[in-house]
C-alpha cells in the first residue's frame, strides 16, 4: 500500500510498503481523509521533534522511519479478535493519543498527560496511508450526519475545545485569540458555541483575519500595527479576561500577557521553546498563565455538536489532495503561503465518493 | 510624635513629626505593633520600588518621604465624623490595601487589583509610628481572644491565605513550599488548617527548615543539595500538585516548575523581575502558572481562626523592638541573619502591657 513516510528532516517519501496488519486489540481503518498538521510541518522542516529516532516509543513500539498523519478518519475494514465496540463497515474518527492505560494519568482519565505521551502518526504509523492499524480505544463511531470531511478536522477541534475547557471563559467574558492557524480559527468557532460574543482575533495574514471575521470574531486586528497594544486595550476596555496564545513566538507571548486584564489569564496553546516574561508585572496584575496540551474526553461532545449542525469544522479546509501530490500541494503549499489553512489528504478517493455529500 | 520615615535607599530616620490628623472618614489608631515586611527591607536596601517619589499616589495623596509600616494593629483613639463601624477604645487590625472604591475591581470586590493599587505604609504614612490615621474601610475589630501580637501578623497571613485561595489545593494534594520566610511558614500553617498534610518545605536555612517542621511540614529539604530535584521527585512520587514559589529567584522558580507534576501548578507569591522558562515543557506537562498578589476578603476568616485557637501566626515572631532601635535590631538584623523571621516594632509599649497576656 501507499504511505507518506518520514525518514528525516526534508525527507518525506511516498513509499510502497506492506499492507498494515492489525493486532487483536486493533482495527484496520481504510483512511478517508487525513489532515496535515503544524506538527507534521515541523517534522518535515527540521525534525525530529516528537518522532522517536533510535529508540522505540514505549506504547507504539515504533520508531522512524514511520508514516505521518494523526488527523484522520475512515471506514473499518477489519477488526481484531478482542475488539467489541466497532465492526467492519463502521465509519470512525480517530482520537490519536496513545494511552499506556497503566499510569496514574490514564487511570484517572487525564490520558492526555499519559507518562508515555504519544500520538499515532508521530510516534507510530499514522493516517497518511491507504490503511492503518489503530488501537480500539482511539476510535469514535461517526453518526451518519457527520461527514468524513468534518471528522478529519475533529483532532484540531479537540485541541481547541480542550484549551477552552482549561480556560476560565464564561458567557460575558472578553476573549482574544492571537494566531489564526487552524487552532486559532477553531477556538473562535468553539468559543462562539459557548456563548462568547466578544472575541478579538489577531494575525498578520489578511486572508486569515477575514476568515476569523466570517467565523464570528467581533474584531480583527493586524498584528503588525505599531499601536496594536493600545488598540487592544481600547477594544477590551482595559484588557481581556482570556487570551489564547496560538501563534507560539516570544513576541506574540509578550503581547498576550500585556493584553490580559488584571486577574485575567493567558492560555498557551502554541508550542514554544524558552521564553522570558516580566514576572513582577504578571504577579502584580495577578495574571494566570494556563497551559493546554492535546485533549481528553472531548470527542463525543464535538461529534454531537457536528451531528446537530451546531459546529462545522470543515469550513477551515482549503484544499484536498491525493497521497501522490500531498508533499507538493500539501506540505510545501502550507509552508509557502498563508492562503492554505487546512489541507486534507484523501488516500482512497473512491471511499469519499461513496459518501453522502454534505454541503459545507 | 515619633515615626520611622523613609527618605531614600539606606536612609530611614527616626523622626519627630507633627501628630497624625484623621479625616472625616478616617480613624486615629494608637499602634500596638507593626511588623517589618520584606517589602520594607527592599525599600530600605535599594528603594524606591513601590514608594511614590516625585508624584503623589492617587488614593493616598502622599509621596516620599513617608512613614513605613503596613503590618499593624492597635487601639482606636479618635474617629472621624463619618465613621460608624468602630469607636474609641476598639482594638483593631488594619488591612492596609488602599481602595479607590470606584474602579471595576473595587466595585466587584477584587479590591486587591484596584487600578490605583497601593498600601498604607508604602504609598502613604503607615504604622511605624506612635499614631496613624487610617481609612475606616481598612479596619477590622479584634475579638478579645485575638492578641495584638497575633493581629500584627494578620497581614502576611492574608498574603498566604489569598495565595492558597488562588491555588487548586484540596485535601489529599501534595504541596511544596519553596522559601521559608514569613509567607512560606504561614503558607504551611494555613495549608495544614485546610487539611493538607503532605507538605514539603525547602529553604537554605537550617533554622527555618526546623521551624517549618515544627509548624507541620512533613518533609524539609536543604535547597542547596545537588540532587534536590531527584529527592523532590521521589518524595512526591513524580511531582507536586501545588508548588508555592515564595523565594523569588530564577533558580527557585525553575525548581518550582520542575517539581510540579503533570497537570499541576506553580503559585507565584514571591516577587521577581524578568524570568525565563521552558514553555515547551510547561505546555507539554500542562503545568499552570498561577499568581497571587495581596489579598481580598480574607481578614474575617483569619481573625475567626485565631479567635477559635485554630491558628496562631504569632509563632513566627522572633523579636520585638521599640521604635528607637527598630533600624538596628529590626531592619539590619533581618538583613544580616536568617535567625530573625518576623520582627515587630512596638511604638507604644504601655499599650501592650495593658493587654491580656496570651501564651503563644
Amino acid at each position: 500500500m501507499k504511505v507518506l513516510r518520514w525518514y528525516g528532516a526534508q525527507d518525506i517519501r511516498l513509499s510502497d510498503v506492506p499492507n498494515a496488519v492489525h493486532k487483536d486489540n486493533e482495527v484496520l481503518v481504510q483512511v478517508a481523509y487525513c489532515g496535515i498538521c503544524g506538527s507534521d510541518l515541523h517534522e518535515y522542516q527540521d525534525g525530529p521533534h516528537a518522532i522517536p529516532c533510535g529508540a522505540m516509543h514505549p506504547v507504539s513500539g515504533h520508531q522512524a522511519p514511520l508514516t505521518l498523519g494523526h488527523e484522520f478518519c475512515g471506514q473499518v475494514v477489519a477488526v481484531g479478535d478482542q475488539v467489541s465496540t466497532v465492526k467492519v463497515g463502521d465509519r470512525v474518527a480517530i482520537e490519536p493519543e496513545y494511552r499506556c492505560q497503566t499510569c496514574r494519568y490514564c487511570k484517572s482519565g487525564d490520558y492526555n498527560l499519559c507518562e508515555s505521551m504519544g500520538f499515532i502518526g508521530l510516534m507510530g504509523d499514522g493516517g497518511m496511508a491507504e490503511q492503518v492499524a489503530v488501537p480500539e480505544y482511539m476510535l469514535h463511531r461517526l453518526p451518519d450526519t457527520v461527514s468524513y470531511r468534518q471528522a478529519a478536522v475533529l483532532e484540531p477541534s479537540a485541541v481547541a475545545e480542550h484549551a477552552l475547557n482549561r480556560s476560565a471563559l464564561k458567557p460575558g467574558s472578553r476573549c482574544l485569540v492571537i494566531g489564526l492557524g487552524p487552532i486559532g480559527l477553531l477556538l473562535i468557532m468553539l468559543a462562539r458555541l459557548r456563548g462568547i460574543t466578544d472575541i478579538c482575533a489577531v494575525d498578520v495574514s489578511p486572508e486569515r483575519l477575514h476568515k476569523a471575521q466570517q467565523l464570528g470574531a467581533q474584531h480583527t486586528l493586524d498584528g503588525r500595527q505599531p499601536d496594536l497594544l493600545m488598540q487592544l486595550q481600547q477594544l477590551s476596555d482595559g484588557g481581556y479576561d482570556s487570551v489564547f496564545e496560538a501563534a507560539g513566538s516570544q513576541t506574540t507571548f509578550t503581547t498576550a500577557l500585556q493584553a490580559a486584564k488584571k486577574g485575567g489569564e493567558v492560555v498557551l496553546v502554541g508550542l514554544m521553546g524558552d521564553i522570558s516574561l516580566d514576572a513582577f508585572d504578571l504577579v502584580n496584575r495577578e495574571v494566570r498563565l494556563q497551559t493546554s496540551v492535546g485533549y481528553r474526553n472531548v470527542y463525543p461532545t464535538l461529534i454531537s455538536h457536528i451531528a446537530e449542525g451546531a459546529f462545522d469544522p470543515s469550513v477551515i479546509v482549503t484544499r484536498t489532495v491525493g497521497l501522490e501530490n500531498a508533499l507538493r500541494a500539501g506540505f510545501d503549499a502550507l509552508l509557502s503561503s498563508k492562503e492554505q489553512i487546512k489541507v486534507l489528504i484523501n488516500p482512497n478517493p473512491t471511499l469519499n465518493e461513496q459518501e453522502h455529500q454534505f454541503h459545507v
